[in-house]
């Protein structure tokens, strides 16, 4: 059975991982027929944000502590993450990982990765390891893969031209689609940068999931 | 269009409603053509729980703030719910039920439920609108719709026990589908009080969601 290492950057879409989106990933991957571990950086979120009002608190959360939250308590620290003990690797989306993995919500194209996380992305790659990218996390992908690395998040002018800045190449795609970068066994798909609604968001995640799938060994 | 309140708890298993059925019940009314608008009571939490420990932290959170995470900011107060606007009613489960809804985690079959909440509970009930209880919020239902009301948790015998001793008929259900109590419209399904995986959750859920709008107006 396949099975799919999760990054998670807390949750909730405005300072953690989105949680549609990590729920819809957890959804296909197991109607999919693979299993998945969730991992999560033990570390202090960027901020906390108040969802109702868009706020930013005074509050300390973890990211991990909170990401357990959507994976039911079964989570484990991203210095855990054993890469050769998985087929692939999945991020969902969400200001975390602009937050939490990296420093894109603050620097733009001139941020920085979390290095463990950038290792661990990184030894993915060079395994050719499949992996996929939704919504936002593909900010991430010019740092694993380099130049030309093929990747969407949409139709964000600001954020796609911030892709191509840092190297990448930007394809603009709908909501219910994905674009693959054969050559690096990369697949994004736009999922909240441009749904509407939750059953808009299942539909690129579910074909994100299953063309990460069928390309791992 | 069909158009369905949805209750939340909170935003994580062991303080607020359940992540994984919140997101698959807002997944399943957009895949079968309905709409949907969240709620939650503007109060504190009973407590707050550290979904990696298990322990209960000094954290005050709000649970409506929190369900906001789950529903991306768009939310409303449960005073604000108008019965009259929506055709259906559904409550995901999670400890946030029996915590902040009512207090069947700490009084169980002498517990008492949130007034406010039970009156659109009513009234929903009332107004002969069909309604869908998961997991463990069917330990709402005999203060519903009064005594023999049909419902399941699943198999949970001291759950069960309880749902009897306060005058529901608990009937066993596995975790891939629905019990149907025909005279109050009233659909119910165990999710995570049997479920092993978001995939197991998924198809009771769906069921549900899809009978309860069969049967609204």
């Amino acid at each position: 059975m396949k099975k799919v290492a999760v990054l998670l950057s807390g949750a909730g879409f405005n300072d953690g991982a989105e949680i549609n989106e990590a729920v819809l990933t957890l959804l296909h991957i197991g109607k999919q027929g693979a299993t998945y571990q969730c991992f999560a950086p033990d570390v202090e979120q960027m901020d906390v944000v108040n969802h109702v009002s868009g706020e930013t608190t005074q509050e300390k959360r973890n990211v991990m502590t909170e990401a357990a939250r959507i994976a039911r308590g079964d989570i484990k620290p991203l210095n855990e993450l054993n890469v050769k003990e998985f087929d692939a690797l999945i991020l969902p989306g969400g200001y975390g990982v602009a937050k939490n993995f990296c420093d894109f919500a603050v620097n733009g194209a001139d941020m920085t990765v979390n290095e463990q996380l950038l290792e661990i992305l990184k030894e993915f790659a060079q395994e050719r390891k499949p992996a996929g990218y939704i919504c936002i996390s593909p900010v991430l992908l010019p740092y694993v893969y380099g130049e030309g690395v093929h990747a969407t998040i949409g139709n964000d002018k600001e954020t796609a031209n911030a892709i191509e800045k840092m190297g990448g190449t930007h394809v603009e795609c709908p909501v219910d689609d994905i674009v693959l970068d054969d050559a690096n066994l990369v697949v994004t798909t736009p999922a909240y940068m441009l749904a509407k609604s939750v059953a808009d968001a299942d539909k690129g995640i579910g074909k994100l999931v299953e063309k990460v799938l069928y390309m791992a060994a």
